[in-house]
């Protein structure tokens, strides 16, 4: 079978291989899928950039995000059967309940060997089935990045219907958290860049479109149209903490996301204490989340907003584009 | 000023007497309301025919549902001003957390004079401001059965988006089930007697409209319709609660909402048992959580279901009107 | 190796058959134990007499509760190595969160077969470490038993320091329930027809024992105790679920608990509503909370109570000897 | 009556006044109280030396924490009588649920008057009853101090037993977040600079006692006796947030105390990020917290640890001893 492979992190965009590997064959408590589509996620960049925080394996086949069709399934498998559509799950072994400590040696494209590839070996209780509504390439995007979405929300945030949520920016987890927090009820602050982006979000339903460049305050007119936001979801750079912070009311939340944080600035603890805040680290979400979020997008009706699809064979020029920041949600690459 | 009263429990809805009463003076943390408009719950019904659990003050003024003006305040009021457009709340003294004990000494139109008044004397924590896109008639629907509605879906319940709900009949509990459920993200079931019900029911978002009569098996269908339901309003009736555990996923949960069930049928808590199941009895709510719906009604533009509005004078008739139970939504008294 | 078999539910004590079988080999994350201890619960003499409500598996070998060591793994196993000393868990693959739908068919002694051998095959998630201060027999009597109690006081019941629970006579749930309850900082109400028995569960920590043959409106005296306890560990019994609510406080909860309640009378639903009580059916508990509850056990230094430890030869006799309801705490087989 | 002003924040610890102020007379829903003792806190004496985060009334009568004797009840009091034994709330007007915004305003001895008076005036819902085995030296120890640190384990915690918690120091918080939590079971990692202090700790059911002195890198020391502790009260100071986030484990909660923060260092929101940490930062607690605290240290005997007692004429001096920080537990002040 045809997959690609990274020699190591931090090898380079261009060290993306394309190799032909045996067929893994399930053993017990596993299935084997067949790939029909991938999604990408900074992570992914992260990893081939070398600017990912958590150790990959040598040789490692990227990618956490892919959804295909079960051709086979191992001894004791009770999930899923031959010719379900399923999505892999980022974490192999984190069922529900608290994540087990050792969780990153089973996140795929990472600890272990991931979805860029004609046929992923996955356990039984790292797939779900994607929702009837969605095609392989929209339940692709669904793992990380609207997963992570889903976790801040739901599981950190508790948000309840006619709570405000600020999101930041354009793209995966900020696009996913604006179009679930609609189905949720929330009132939507979102931040851009860009007048025609915020055009976008307004349109899939941002009560309240900030241009970050226009207001460099946009702590402050967030504070002005809510009252001071609920939550925010944040996804890191120079400076964007000490803002969220300013942008939510006493007793907020700020949920803390992955890749960009490299960058981020150090923040003063008084502000936690000032607006008895709630700050929480996470790492996308379990499976029983992931099975829950499916049933939101099947009840709501939710598409993913995919920005552009790339072939198999033109994966590198997809991490290209992300790595340009011009996308607007998700970016897929169909395997077959 | 004008005031109906009932000089005890169990009267009748012929003993509702419209008497001329001093317009109270608003103590330290009070405030005065010129009500403009009250609604109806069967508690009330209940009260005048005798029918409702709880101890009633004698020569009640009538109604825990009503809106209107705040038109003075008194000493160390910090939570509204003269002019702000509220409701009253039902319970005056459960301000958030725990209800206290003694809480149904502050019922309105029960423990304590109600609303079907031209001027009600309420606390400062007793009181919310109305959602601006409603009118007086609107927001005098909130307190009682919306505000049940809501502590069912969201307090009890923890329902997040793409869970199922089931609501029983076309009353104003769940009615606003309903609506609070579609703003919410839920996949809701709603049963009726009436093909006609059951319509307006699904133009309001009901997923699966079930008639009752013409599928006795109700539990069944909204099974097969659902895997299992995720939560119950159960309203009670002879019958109802058994069929309601047989509606729900192992794991589900019912909530037991009040006035109908004196006639309830008693029920095996095998039936608790194999499904797992998690059944609560509630009573109304607090005023945080009167607020938090009114923040849940402004996001998602919610209307409710105003069925028909009587004048002051005609309050007995609105009485047998809600007792014939051909209603869909909310009966309203206009005051003033 | 020897192991005991029972041809099928209902066949009797008597049909007990100690039998030869082979030796297990673990596959993919699988783990063999070598069996130390087991303990009774009611269930299994349920199973065998043909009184438990879930379907058995054919010549089952019995017994949810037992302990070892490990003594050999599969492949990909990470959370145990050989010479570990665990227990099994009651659910083979309830790990966390919500439990799967179909828990029931992994159910040791039940649904899969059970501890009631000389060597038991687990899943790598289907094992937890004992506490390191306890022999293998006490840590037999941990896996249905005390996490009934736990789940049924930490996660169904989330009672903090101060609050009162009520246990029901001195089985094993019950005894647990008291320990772990004092481990928390509970105030604890026990009921016994025996004042022996109470005057042990005194000495466990004990505030209040009831008599309930001196004392029959033990509801009564438990509400005059406590002004209403926060919560019952309700273990079923003819009428014992109404005195169980009558004894709660306003908003008070009640954990139905297994294999006692076939013979429970009707309750009339307008308890609960009168009470504002939250009822819920609980089923031991999964992995994690096991793990959560050995942690409580190790820091609180608590010792289970073994009434008395039956040879593994003399099998039976320990099943007459729970049926005859005079112990006080857990009963233990040796099985090596 | 006799009373203690301060002129305003920041005027010194000279500046205190004895001063002769007219007896108030309790409105609707107001107690009077005779005060008999006052305890001090962190706070009160950065109030006086002006280094407190909040505003302050001008004249302001000190300190938060103090117990008395219910001497006259306004109309409509409905939550104590002449005669209970009560201690004031921190927040007279944060009742239940969540804080109101302007909490802060109605804090005793901060934005409010407060209990360094020989009658204080509170609100209804802002008295607590004391547990009858405390004295009133011993009650006026708990209303900011003790439960802050129950608000820290049980609400933003909710810690179980078998968990473990990280203290502090010996001040108030740390001392009473220690004996709480060994209530609830915890296993309670302590630091000090003091070999005789952590002696004292140890005394109290410290597990872990760990000289930050001789063991500068405290967090590896507590991350080694318990692979990672559950949860941190951090009560600030340079650097302790960044080494709090190093104690904990991966999923861990820290809690951000109040008063010694203005000196408190920038942290890199990494640190959150690798641990999935979750931070949050409170402020004392509600009525309803205390109330149930209360229970919590009656129904385990906890009796406060009292450093010393001074004279209320001696009042300045308390604040000067509380300035030293040689004190182990409460420092508190006779007043009648």
């Amino acid at each position: 079978m045809r997959a690609y492979q990274l020699p190591k992190s931090g090898a380079g965009i261009e060290a993306l291989a394309k190799v032909e590997l045996p067929q893994p064959k399930p053993g017990r408590r596993q299935v084997l899928v067949k790939v029909v589509a991938c999604s990408l996620n900074y992570r992914d960049v992260g990893i081939a950039t070398g600017k990912y925080r958590m150790p990959t394996k040598p040789n490692i086949v990227p990618l956490s995000d892919g959804a295909g069709e079960v051709v086979e399934v191992g001894p004791d498998v009770t999930r899923v059967k031959v010719g379900d559509r399923v999505a892999g799950c980022f974490f192999q072994r984190w069922v529900g309940g608290a994540a087990p400590a050792d969780a990153h040696t089973s996140a795929l494209g990472g600890g272990a060997d991931g979805m860029l590839t004609e046929y992923a070996l996955l356990d039984d209780e790292g797939v779900v089935k994607i929702p009837a509504h969605l095609s392989y390439e929209e339940g692709a995007t669904l793992p990380c990045a609207a997963l992570t979405a889903w976790h801040a929300l739901v599981e950190h945030g508790r948000l309840i219907a006619g709570q405000s949520v600020l999101v930041q920016g354009t793209g995966g987890v900020s696009i996913f958290a604006l179009q679930l927090g609609r189905l949720m009820g929330l009132e939507v602050v979102a931040t851009s860049s860009s007048d025609n982006k915020l055009a976008h979000a307004k349109a899939l339903g941002a009560a309240h479109p900030i241009n970050y460049k226009s207001t460099p305050e946009w702590d402050k007119a967030a504070m002005e149209a809510t009252g001071g936001v609920d939550h925010v979801v944040e996804i890191g750079g120079p400076g964007t903490l000490t803002k969220s912070l300013g942008a939510i009311r006493v007793g907020g939340k700020v949920t803390l996301i992955g890749s960009a944080f490299a960058g981020a600035a150090d923040i003063n603890p008084m502000l936690l204490l000032a607006k008895r805040a709630n700050v929480q680290g996470i790492s996308v979400g379990s499976t029983q989340m992931f099975e829950a979020m499916n049933r939101a997008i099947t009840v709501g009706g939710l598409k993913p907003v995919i920005d552009k699809v790339f072939p198999f064979d033109e994966a590198p020029a997809a991490y290209r584009y992300m790595q340009s920041a011009q996308h607007f949600g998700k970016i897929v690459i169909r395997v077959q």
